[in-house]
C-alpha cells in the first residue's frame, strides 16, 4: 500500500455516513499519523437520496455494493450494514477472498460468523477488525488483545448495553413506568424505534459477551447459551425496592471460566450501589478485566452513538495503514481451543424474589415452607400489604442456592390461586 | 528479527525480577501470539548476590551493563534501573543507536529525556516504548495512541499515583494522622522507605503528566511546572472537614488544553463523594480522557507493584514483536509542536481556605473583609471553636477566583498575630 489507500463504506446509516465524514475531516491527520494517504472511492447504501446527517458525493454511491469489486480497486472495505447474514456476511467475505482489509462495528456477525470470518483472513493475510462492535468508543478489543496480552484473564464482566443501562437508570431517577420510560429513550435515539427487543431481551449484550470471551480465554465463540435474561420484567417497584436496599439494577454480561468451563450470561442483577458498578449510570458502558498479575482493571465509556463507534473504526484504520497485520482473535485459528460451557444448574446466586399475593393468612407460611423445603434459606423479608386491593407484596433475599433447585421450587407457586403470577426473579451480584 | 528474539534486562529490583520470571513463564505463550520465539540473554545489576524474588541466571549475569552491548547481539533492552539520567539515560542511548528497541516503565527518564530518546530511536528506526511508565498496569499510552488515535482530545486527568492516594483514602478510613498512615504505606510497600517525598510532593504524578500531555495533544514534552503541590500540608483535620461536606481530598493530575495554551498541573482537590474520581480509592489509578467524537473515557486499575508494571511491559514487547514499529509518541517528533504554557495566575477555582486563630471577637470579620477587599466572594463558612486552648478553626468555601487573587489576598494573612499559621487551601475540582 505505497500508493494512496483506497477505502469503501458499505451502509451509509448514522454510523456509516458520520465515519464518512470523520474520513473526509481527518484526512491530513492520519497521513500525519500513518504516513498513509487515503480516499474514499466507493460508497453504498439502498437509498442515494435518503436525508443524512451529512452530504455525500453521489458520483461514487453504489446501490449494489457487489459491483464495488469489480469497479474500484479497495484496499480496505467498512462494513456498516449491520446484519448477522445477509449482505454484510457476503461482503465481508468477497474482501477477505480478494484480500481486501475489513473493519466493522457489526457485534451480529462477529458472534455468529467471527470464527469463519477469522480464518479467511488469516488465509488471506489480511485484517479483520471490530473494535466498535463491542462497547462502543472503548478500546476494549484492543486492550485485552494488546494491553493485556499476556495476562491469564479469569473473568470480564460489565454494563455491555447503553439502551438498557439508560432505561433502569431513568426509572430510578423519574420514579416512572418501563413503558414510559422507553418511549422516552426511543424519542431520544437510545432505543430503536421500530423493534427495541434485541436490547431489551439481552441478545444484543450477549452477542458481546461471546466476543469478549473469545478474545479473553483465547477460544472459539461459543454457540451456547448459559443464561440470558434481559430487562422486559422489571417493574418500577423492583427499582424502588432495591433502592430500599441500597442496591440497584444493572443488567450484567458476564463471562468466566469456572472448574474449566465457559460460563457466558446476560441477566439482570442486584448490586450495591456503593460499587464501582452500581454507580455507572445512563448510557455509559463499563467493562471489568480481572487478569493475573494485572489485578482489576476497569474500562468506561460511551458505548453507542456513531461518535464512539467512529472513534473505534478510525482506531481499526490506523492499525491497518501501519501495517499491523495481526490475527483477527488474537492468536491463530488453529491455536483457539474451545471451551466446553459450564452447567447452568449449577450456577449459585443468593436471590431477590418478589411474590404478588392475596394478603391473606397463611401465605406467607406456605412460601417460607416451600422455600425451607428447598434448602433454600431466606436472609431476609419483606412484606409491604396493599389494603386497597387486599393484596400483599412479599421481597425474600435468600442466600446463595443453585438455578436448578430456585427453578424447581419456584414451579410450585404456579399453581397456588394466592400467588397472582410468577414471581420476579434478579439474582444479587456476589 | 526471524532468528530467535535476544532480550537483555539492565536492574533487577522488583520490577525487574518479577519481569524476568514472567518472561520464563510466558515463553511459549508469547511465541504462540506473535510466532516469534525469545530468549533473555543478559541481565545486569549491581549486586549479583541480592536476595531477590525469583532466581536468576548467574551465567547470564553482567556487573557492568554497558559490557551486554559487546559481547552480545541484542534486538530487545528492558531499562528498570529507575534513574533520570546517568546509566539508565546512557544505556537506552546506546541501544538506541544500535538499532535495539527499549522497553523501560521509568517515567523519570521520559518525562525529562523522552523528546531527545524519541528523537533518536526515530533516526534509528526502532521503537522506544514505556507503557508502563504512567499508571502501572493500565494502558493507557496505548489507548491514547491508538485506541483514540484519531480524536480531538482537550483534557486528560486523573489519579496518578497510588502511594498519595493509599495515604487520603487510610486517613479517611483510620481517622489516624499523616505520619502515622505514611508508615503504615512504608511497611506495606507502597511507599519508599527511605525516601518517599517524590511521591508526596507531587513530582511523582507530575512526571506522567508531562508524558500524558505529549501524547493526547502531539506536543513536545513540556519543560514548565504550572503548579505542583502534594498532600504534604493534608492534615487529618482537613479529610474530617471535607468528609462532612461531602467531599473527599484526591491528589488529581491535569493536562489541558485552555485557550490554546497548556495547562499542567498537580494538586489536592476537593472532589464530591458522588462522583466517578472521589470513589477511586486505594491504590487504585484512574484516568478520565475528554476526547471528541468519543466523549469521555475512563481507565482505572492498579497503579503499580511488579504484576501491573510487568503486564505493560510484556504488551510493549509483543507489539515490538508483532514488527509494529511506531513513533514513540503516535507521531514523528518533527511534527509534535511546542505548546506555550498557560499563566497559572488565571487558573481560576473555588477554594476551600482553613485558618487557624485566636478564639477572640474581630478575627473571622478580620478574614471576611480581607477576602472581600480581594473580591473573593464566599460561599459558605464553618467556625469551630476549641475551647481548651482558646482558638478556633474557620473553614471558609469561596466562590471561584483566580490563583494570583488568593496568592495576594493570603500574603496578608501572616502577617497576623491572631492567625496562627499560614491558611492551607485546597482547590474544588470543578
Amino acid at each position: 500500500m505505497n500508493r494512496i489507500t483506497n477505502i469503501a463504506i458499505v451502509g451509509l446509516g448514522q454510523v456509516g455516513v458520520y465515519l464518512y465524514n470523520e474520513l473526509r475531516l481527518k484526512k491530513k491527520e492520519i497521513e500525519k499519523k500513518t504516513g498513509k494517504k487515503i480516499r474514499v472511492v466507493a460508497i453504498s447504501a439502498k437509498n442515494i437520496n435518503k436525508k443524512r446527517q451529512f452530504p455525500i458525493n453521489k458520483k461514487i454511491f453504489y446501490k449494489n455494493p457487489i459491483k464495488i469489486f469489480s469497479n474500484e480497486k479497495i484496499d480496505i472495505l467498512f462494513e456498516c450494514v449491520g446484519l448477522s447474514d445477509g449482505i454484510s456476511k457476503k461482503i465481508v467475505e468477497i474482501a477477505l477472498k480478494k484480500k481486501i482489509n475489513v473493519i466493522t462495528p457489526n457485534k451480529a456477525l462477529i458472534a455468529k460468523h467471527g470464527d469463519s470470518l477469522s480464518k479467511l483472513a488469516e488465509k488471506n493475510k489480511v485484517n479483520l477488525e471490530f473494535e466498535a462492535s463491542v462497547a462502543g468508543g472503548i478500546p476494549i478489543l484492543r486492550t485485552i488483545k494488546e494491553g493485556l496480552a499476556t495476562n491469564k484473564i479469569n473473568k470480564v464482566y460489565g454494563i455491555l448495553n447503553g439502551t438498557t443501562n439508560y432505561i433502569l437508570s431513568e426509572m430510578e431517577n423519574s420514579q416512572e413506568p418501563f413503558k414510559k420510560v422507553l418511549t422516552k429513550a426511543q424519542k431520544l435515539g437510545y432505543a430503536e424505534p421500530g423493534n427495541p427487543k434485541l436490547d431489551l431481551n439481552g441478545f444484543d449484550a450477549f452477542a458481546k459477551v461471546r466476543i469478549l470471551s473469545a478474545l479473553a480465554f483465547n477460544s472459539r465463540i461459543s454457540k451456547k447459551k448459559c443464561l440470558m435474561e434481559g430487562i422486559q420484567n422489571i417493574e418500577l417497584k423492583d427499582i424502588k425496592i432495591a433502592n430500599q436496599l441500597n442496591l440497584r439494577i444493572k443488567l450484567l454480561g458476564i463471562s468466566q471460566i469456572i472448574d474449566d468451563k465457559l460460563f457466558e450470561t446476560v441477566h439482570p442483577c442486584l448490586v450495591s450501589k456503593n460499587t464501582y458498578i452500581g454507580n455507572v449510570n445512563g448510557v455509559m458502558n463499563a467493562v471489568i478485566i480481572e487478569g493475573k498479575p494485572v489485578g482489576n482493571s476497569v474500562l468506561q465509556g460511551e458505548g453507542a452513538g456513531p461518535g464512539p463507534t467512529s472513534s473505534s473504526l478510525l482506531s481499526d484504520l490506523l492499525s491497518i495503514l501501519r501495517g499491523n497485520i495481526k490475527y483477527p482473535f488474537g492468536i491463530a485459528f488453529k491455536n483457539r481451543k474451545s471451551i466446553k460451557p459450564f452447567n447452568n444448574d449449577m450456577y449459585s446466586n443468593s436471590l431477590y424474589i418478589r411474590f404478588e399475593v392475596k394478603d391473606k393468612q397463611g401465605v406467607l407460611s406456605y412460601i417460607t415452607n416451600r422455600l425451607s423445603k428447598y434448602k433454600i434459606s431466606v436472609k431476609r423479608i419483606i412484606q409491604t400489604p396493599d389494603r386497597k386491593s387486599r393484596s400483599a407484596t412479599i421481597v425474600v433475599i435468600t442466600h446463595k442456592t443453585t438455578e436448578i433447585n430456585v427453578k424447581n421450587c419456584l414451579s410450585i407457586f404456579k399453581k397456588n390461586k394466592n400467588i397472582f403470577k410468577s414471581p420476579t426473579l434478579i439474582r444479587l451480584y456476589n
